[in-house]
């Protein structure tokens, strides 16, 4: 068998002054790295900045030469932090312009008297950006170079990203398997774990400890990678060493 | 009145591939950045890198040199994934070796039979590393210059952190107050918001659009800063601004 190409790579660039100040939790992140490890995209890193200019435009200038694909939430709105788009505009150092299909579409959608100067602005895009269309919103996220910009509500940017999936190039899924035991220490298995992870190399094994309630807990050994045969086999050795403890290993994720 | 001193300033590095996977929905930056908006220290940054040493090392390194405080969560257990404590003292140039103090404690409390060498690598430091007690494990986190080295299970990094805000230098409490409208749309009141964002340039006046059920939404607006008599001055005024549009502006968060 030839070596399989290496799967594309991503970063997530959350921009956001309400993740920093504390007041939203974050759910953006994890819905993005489920479906990129579905596409078989490897999301490489994450980065949350505030809503000023220097800060997003070295971000995304960062990101974009180091992966193949970026991925932005947040700050497209009409209201004055919402500056993403022009950001963006000056990081490609392309103009920042009225985008025709877009202006008419909104203008015919919410009607001339309404369209004011705030409004217009979320159909003034980065020139050669393309519209992500999407079932959510109006007013589009857009896609330019390998740079793809989203809303922050999670609900529009879930639909954005849906819609997104159509045109991104795919790469061998990445699965995931777990078995975990209660009451097991990660001290009493990591010498078991080091020599299944030297067998597997291709794999990324982790072990996470878990608490639930106030007394119990225990450890979730999880086997990641594009070769599922490798996982199964994986994830038996890590059965037979929580067993081997004299704990029953199950199967899945721990409650929490 | 002089001009106070600006406040700190900090970062966050979650290590950890289970976040990148998706495996697990991160909590930690939120508990950490309401933390900090307490203290008086600003977020400034969030980063999220894989368990892979030089990715750790560089994010280390350019975070400690932009920051007054970095904060890490996660790899410093005992398994072969836990390389956060080497990575460490690599990025500071310093030895990575037998802390005595950890060592003798971690020894007794385990056993001398039970303290094996997956153990031990927890009792070991990057030579000038101040340990985090903490109440929840006997395996510290630790300090070491501006960079503070917690655990990844949250409910371990929570009292880490408790310990820490017994050291760390305070600036003045960052505030937020929110007032919101449900019907608002962000286009009716982008105008008269970028009014009061230029009344009150010393707060961050953010505007965040909300959905709740499958049709009901609105526009919560977020005032924060250091001065609370500017914070409830803006408030009022975008209480005006949401009571103008005929709807009733209520203060405090939306319901999610």
């Amino acid at each position: 068998m030839t070596n399989p190409a290496p799967n594309p790579t991503a970063a997530i660039l959350i921009i956001g002054n309400e993740i920093l100040s504390g007041r939203t939790q974050d759910v953006n992140i994890n819905f993005i790295a489920k479906r990129l490890a579905t596409l078989g995209i490897v999301l490489a890193e994450v980065r949350v900045v505030p809503d000023i200019p220097n800060r997003i435009i070295d971000a995304v200038n960062a990101l974009r030469a180091a992966y193949d694909h970026v991925f932005t939430t947040g700050g497209i709105g009409p209201t004055h932090d919402d500056i993403t788009s022009e950001c963006i505009a000056e990081a490609f150092g392309v103009p920042w312009e009225i985008h025709a299909e877009t202006f008419a579409a909104m203008e015919k959608h919410i009607g001339k008297e309404n369209f004011n100067a705030a409004r217009q602005r979320m159909a003034t895009l980065p020139r050669g950006a393309e519209p992500i269309k999407n079932s959510a919103s109006l007013a589009p996220g857009f896609s330019i170079g390998n740079v793809h910009v989203m809303a922050g509500v999670p609900r529009i940017m879930q639909a954005m990203m849906t819609a997104l999936e159509e045109i991104l190039p795919r790469g061998r899924p990445i699965a995931m398997r777990s078995v975990y035991g209660i009451g097991v220490l990660e001290g009493e298995i990591a010498e078991g774990l080091t020599a299944i992870q030297n067998s597997y190399p291709e794999l990324d094994l982790g072990s996470y400890p878990f608490l639930y309630g106030r007394t119990t807990g225990g450890v979730a050994i999880v086997a990641k990678g594009t070769d599922e045969q490798a996982i199964e086999r994986a994830i038996a050795e890590a059965t037979k060493l929580i067993a081997g403890l004299g704990i029953e290993a199950i199967q899945g994720e721990p409650p929490s």
